[in-house]
């Protein structure tokens, strides 16, 4: 198999990625490239979803995966296994990303060439969620077995997200997890964030995170 | 029920995190205090497998937690409930505890008056490996749900921890998870490190986990 892209990015060298992340959302804009950022915990079932969401869809729009890590191909390996284009990011022990190391990732894919591109951040519901991206959309995965008090205990992820995707919704009956309870949380700190629950092994739910995404895609481009 | 005692800590003042742990755990030597610095991802179980330890621990020894969240305090209230005497430390946004921070959490607790103090930090696999608590031990949670392949992803919180406790066992049938997977990638980051499996849910193997700590209490003390 060909060797997967490492891309080692370098910490930003702009004081305000605030402004920095308008100017890269302007850019996507002119190049008709939607961006989406996924952010959740380690293990919450990041890269199966993007296996199962790379089924949903393929041949309706041209899309790639960047893949960010501290260490290892993982993540882009398994993309790349299924026929996605895939690079790796290598955040040399940074624990999120911010725009300008974003920037480097897409400059690497060649972006513009993609109707979507998905960028998987760095596994944790802290750093991620302070750092905006450039990206059009914020999603978080939250998964049975974390438990239903994380939008308590992490608010600034659940109200920097437009979806929040409850996954391994199949293991549910094994764990202390009430739907109801997460949900009056999470918009508790946004009110607007769509919820929509899925299990990425079964594949259960998976078409509607698709239908949001493509949805997302058809408004930037209008 | 009494109020729990939530303090707001500082980032620390210190250009040198790593010298400034080192005389943290001086102190608590002369104090004949253990501290303990507990990490994990968010839900992985700091604080149920806590809630477990302290009815192994109750009587053996004077301990105290100390509950690092971004925010709530859900975590300290739920030690408080059990009684075991725990003070809510807000890192004000920060991802992670460094020595400083842990210094004021101490002092608030007026740690010399225990023999074991257990740090739960921010529920992170990035950021807390990163920084020097001025603990005696470090130790990790990897929980079945968030998968084998872990200690590949986040090297340096294996790199860091003495003990890797597997929580979650009772669920393992329905996850794929292969523990000698988890042991052979643990070690081979870190050949010393020792490794448990637990369920803090059912109790099983959390007795094992006590003994740990005891050993260390006794060889800090000797």
């Amino acid at each position: 198999m060909e060797e997967v892209r490492i891309i080692e990015v370098k910490q930003s060298v702009f004081a305000d990625n605030n402004a920095d992340a308008e100017r890269l959302r302007r850019q996507l804009k002119e190049e008709r490239t939607f961006l989406l950022n996924l952010m959740s915990s380690p293990g919450a079932g990041k890269t199966t979803l993007l296996r199962r969401l790379a089924d949903e869809l393929r041949g309706r729009l041209r899309f790639a995966v960047m893949e960010a890590d501290i260490d290892s191909d993982l993540d882009a390996r398994a993309m790349r296994e299924i026929g996605v284009d895939a690079i790796q990011i290598h955040t040399g022990g940074m624990c999120h990303l911010d725009a300008d190391m974003t920037r480097q990732g897409l400059s690497e894919l060649s972006s513009a060439r993609y109707d979507l591109v998905i960028l998987e951040n760095v596994g944790n519901l802290v750093c991620p969620a302070e750092f905006d991206t450039g990206a059009v959309k914020n999603m978080t995965i939250l998964s049975v077995p974390e438990g239903d008090d994380k939008p308590l205990k992490y608010p600034l992820m659940y109200e920097t997200c437009q979806l929040l995707v409850i996954n391994k919704m199949d293991v549910l009956e094994h764990f202390d997890f009430d739907l109801a309870r997460v949900t009056e949380a999470a918009r508790r700190r946004n009110p607007a964030i769509e919820i929509l629950p899925i299990s990425a092994r079964t594949g259960e739910g998976v078409a509607a995170v698709a239908e949001w995404i493509l949805r997302g895609v058809a408004e930037w481009n209008g």
